[in-house]
């Protein structure tokens, strides 16, 4: 079967504030063959994505994403593989081209596993569906005593792990930040496993981590994430060496990869201990199964990133779910009205507490496009006087019959 | 004095083939703080740029270009470096920033140098205006008969140094490619440096450029360029120990850095012992400085990467024009007739057959804005029906005033 139709939809909450909340719009795409229809969703700028898909032509390597998929068959998982290297190097320098693909690439499994009724997972070779340990995923509070209240609500509601990130944390001294974190653990108490988020705050700085260092080794943190500038490959480098002890914190990064050779490159030459992928960035499904299957062959713990809708999250869990050994699963607890709107289908924790993906067809999960409807927001592009691509808003009836 | 306009022109030639010639279009950058105007050019997607200048924030790691220039003060040399910063932080998310950021912070030091008088290297801090060799940068002729035309006119022309790329090579056999390589030596006569570029053909395949190695050497090519993906560092590093001998081709690479820690990556732990750099795309003139500047500490030497533009090409030379040892300029020979039209001023050889940056303010570059109004595309984006941003087409009077 060939792509027919290619389609976004960009819903937004009403008001966007600066928290560093990614649910607080999504970009969803669902192609078509004619027959079947398969949904995914790009993590990244909504807007940005869609004149990536629709751009005219630069040149031979500048191309956008729309000729790399409209037309072109899709009947078995290689063929998902060659839209990613056809794109490759038809859009080499389309800086924004692997993050609108992520969410076009993983409605083609979708669409894949859809029609041959088998979920995206087996579509990608693997023969079990491992659960995982889901931590919760949550930003620091203003201050600590915020924070101390996030943490205890999380342990409350039986959580066994949280990442705590962003927020003031790395913005005021260490003694500040130490504070955050001692509030974290000891919302959490002390069985519970505890991750940081530095959010790349200290960009190639290896001192100023080293300063945060102690306060992280005394609160027992699993993982510091992110400490560096996502291609500062030398100070996570330095950082592994002057650093992380036998025991204590370990280094984790990989949200940013928007090829799967970043993602090496942290475990290679950045010596980080767990790889963080989003599905919705590096390209799509298949590059993050790529990386967890050399992450797994290296013993690296392979990790979804995940801040959005339970449709990025089921995109998120597919790529490792045969692997055993990687125990967690970054699972967001706040997410905004439109994230929790978007989909029919949730991933909860099971009675023992964990989750996995979906074992039905596709990636499991349902686009509730009724739902989100009030959230759309209309695009509408031109290039000299003629539409180039125009996006249902809420008022659209068009995106009102799925 | 504040920024208060940004404006975009993009530019396009009436049909746009998939050569990989990146002169057939251009995304122009004017900034203005009321008195003065400076201009940048984006070497990236048009389209696609104006849209992550535009776009709203998606939260606060995923906002827009335009809220971290618009209204802020531009005074001295640090003011520039506090937008790239700002905006290495709030749009942390947004692939596509750094290139359209790319012009913009080229425009800004072209302001700068124009309302002070002095030319951009200055205010760089470089004290010297080196000189360089130009090289000619074509692309390989569909064959080898092509290819040696190509290159008997590049040496007739006065040429002392010649890059050929894309094109069939790389994607026939190696005996294909060697016969390319030796058309493009043979055309050029035996005293010119002759360099080739890979166009990144090989993924990660370290064998691939092994069996082209040979006829690399036999043809005395000073570097292989792009053999790999921009972010292959374990194959690059691979290719330095396996490959490069003491005498003989070295590793080229670098025009993909979109970040300046992804150039210091190829350097570290790439082994490239020539770095290109494309200002255009790496977030500017003061990030293609500081790699410019962390090469010339490390023996390793500094390239411009230029395919565009005069005005882009002024861009390029101005990061290295203080350091010397750095030999090269890559001159683009054979622009299209709308890159030719874009400015008044060139930068042509001199007696010697060299080249450098202008010496007049700012770029240097006086855009001729009248000439390629015939090529200008109109651009409307609306968000929820509401105009977003709006770009000058042809038969719009606003962009023939000047």
């Amino acid at each position: 079967m060939k792509v027919e139709s290619v389609e976004f939809f960009y819903a937004s909450m009403p008001v966007i504030t600066d928290n560093v909340d990614g649910s607080q719009d999504a970009l969803l795409v669902r192609v078509g063959d004619g027959i079947d229809v398969g949904w995914g969703e790009c993590e990244a700028s909504p807007l940005t994505c869609v004149a990536a898909f629709a751009t005219p032509m630069s040149h031979g390597a500048c191309q956008g994403v729309a000729p790399a998929v409209l037309g072109h068959r899709i009947d078995t998982p290689d063929d998902v593989r060659a839209f990613t290297e056809r794109l490759r190097l038809r859009s080499l320098d389309l800086l924004q081209a692997p993050h609108v693909a992520s969410g076009i690439e993983t409605a083609l499994w979708d669409l894949l596993g859809r029609r041959r009724g088998v979920p995206v997972w087996r579509l990608l070779g693997h023969g079990t569906n491992h659960r995982r340990v889901p931590y919760a995923s949550v930003l620091f509070g203003d201050d600590a005593e915020e924070t101390l209240r996030r943490a205890t609500d999380i342990a409350a509601d039986g959580y066994r792990a949280a990442k705590f990130g962003w927020g003031p944390y790395g913005h005021g001294s260490a003694d500040a930040d130490a504070e955050l974190v001692r509030a974290a653990r000891e919302g959490l108490g002390p069985e519970a496993a505890l991750m940081i988020d530095a959010g790349q705050v200290w960009g190639r700085d290896v001192a100023a981590l080293g300063e945060r260092w102690p306060a992280l080794v005394d609160a027992d943190v699993l993982w510091i994430e992110e400490p560096f500038a996502g291609h500062a490959l030398g100070s996570f480098g330095e950082a592994r060496r002057e650093l992380v002890g036998p025991a204590g914190p370990r280094l984790a990064a990989g949200e940013a990869s928007h090829a799967p050779e970043m993602a090496l490159n942290l475990i290679d030459l950045g010596g980080v201990e767990f790889i963080q992928i989003d599905a919705g960035r590096i390209g799509g499904v298949g590059p993050a199964a790529e990386v967890a299957a050399y992450a797994d062959e290296r013993g690296v713990t392979y990790v979804n990133h995940t801040f959005t809708s339970h449709l990025a999250l089921s995109a998120s869990l597919q790529p490792y779910a045969g692997f055993a050994g990687h125990p967690w699963c970054e699972y967001p607890t706040s997410l905004s009205p439109l994230a929790l709107a978007l989909t029919r289908d949730r991933i909860e924790r099971d009675a023992d507490g964990l989750v996995a993906a979906p074992d039905s067809p596709g990636l499991g999960i349902e686009v509730d496009l009724a739902a989100i409807t009030p959230y759309l927001r209309s695009v509408d592009i031109d290039v000299d006087g003629v539409r180039l691509i125009s996006l249902p808003g809420k008022d659209d009836t068009d995106a009102r019959r799925q």
